[in-house]
């Protein structure tokens, strides 16, 4: 039985991406009672990585926001894995810390990291929005673009 | 009425800032039971970015603990507003993730940090005391030169 | 009594180090119920810095993987220090995030940071196994290598 939020992707035209196995000694997500935190996600595709390099020089700030919603998506199908597929299960995003790879002088963090913000707002509604850090730093595993690390509201 | 924590900020001297609204798709502060996670907040005064620039080149180590200190003032304005105006309801502070807008080779960013680290303390006493992780990134929105990232316990 | 973690460390062979003192207005850990948040932590010897620099630059990947399980020590150290010594209140760890000290281009985050996540693994066992972010950034106080930052769960 498709859930409340399966119909909702669904209309939205979203697919979920089979998320990319871990690249070190950790797990996707780890719940804390009504805390799931999540691993970071970068904007990686059937397993390959979609943008990487600085965001502001190799890759635009649209491909950058385009970037942190991929990374979103991934996110996403980390907590669905997390709670045996029912995303119905999801009350709220308590916190997003957005790790964008940029050079010094960059500011538009805010613009591309909506790009997740966006999308989990899109997907959940209000109670989705959430408290947020948007930093620009100076790499990034496999040289992605930006590193979403969320953590979720969930039953 | 005016509350024990307000009557301790009137006797610091201290009034707390009206925040400056958020630069994108989130808000200032999620509650989590006990748990306050509140955005990341930084040297901004009246909707203006009072210190940019890399600490260590643009702004001396004590300007930067003097915008650590206006961070920090902008989150306990976040957290007053969060908790309905009612500042009492602060039981501590959990943690305080410092990122500081720096060349390579700095390494004050623990002096840096104080400024907000102390604020929390001098405002709440020692069960402000908190967990901390003080890094030195590259780039932040508006090019701030500092964000501070901090989670609240409260009742 | 020596607990059954503390068994397990001397088979190993792991003796915990004396962790150093904090460098600024902070305290070591903080409780938030079953959640303890620990502050950073460096690879530190007997008070002073192991590993300093860049990593991939002035030390390799694997010194790199050495440092983090280093700061891991150290991250430890913290936790049995909250625990009043106690470590077998350890029941896992939420999150960990790594800090790393390199140059733009780095790609080795996941094989460094291993070192802290495998060290978890290896004392605690599959409990330990954690969400993760790895994280390349500018510089770290001291110079150092890297700053493990963890979320441990505890009874």
């Amino acid at each position: 039985m498709a859930g409340r939020i399966e119909a909702r992707l669904k209309k939205l035209g979203i697919v979920l991406p089979n998320p990319p196995n871990p690249a070190g000694n950790y797990v996707p997500a780890v719940r804390a009672g009504h805390i799931l935190f999540v691993s970071a996600q970068g904007p990686i595709v059937d397993g390959k990585p979609a943008y990487q390099g600085k965001i502001g020089r190799d890759i635009s700030v649209e491909d950058g926001n385009a970037a942190g919603r991929i990374a979103g998506l991934n996110t996403l199908a980390r907590v669905k894995q997390a709670l045996d597929g029912d995303l119905d299960r999801v009350k709220g995003v308590f916190k997003v810390v957005g790790f964008m790879n940029i050079l010094p002088g960059f500011t538009q963090m805010p613009r591309v990291l909506d790009g997740a913000s966006d999308l989990f707002v899109q997907v959940f509604g209000d109670r989705a929005k959430h408290a947020r850090a948007a930093i620009g730093i100076a790499a990034l595993p496999q040289n992605l673009a930006i590193a979403v690390d969320a953590t979720f509201a969930v039953e």
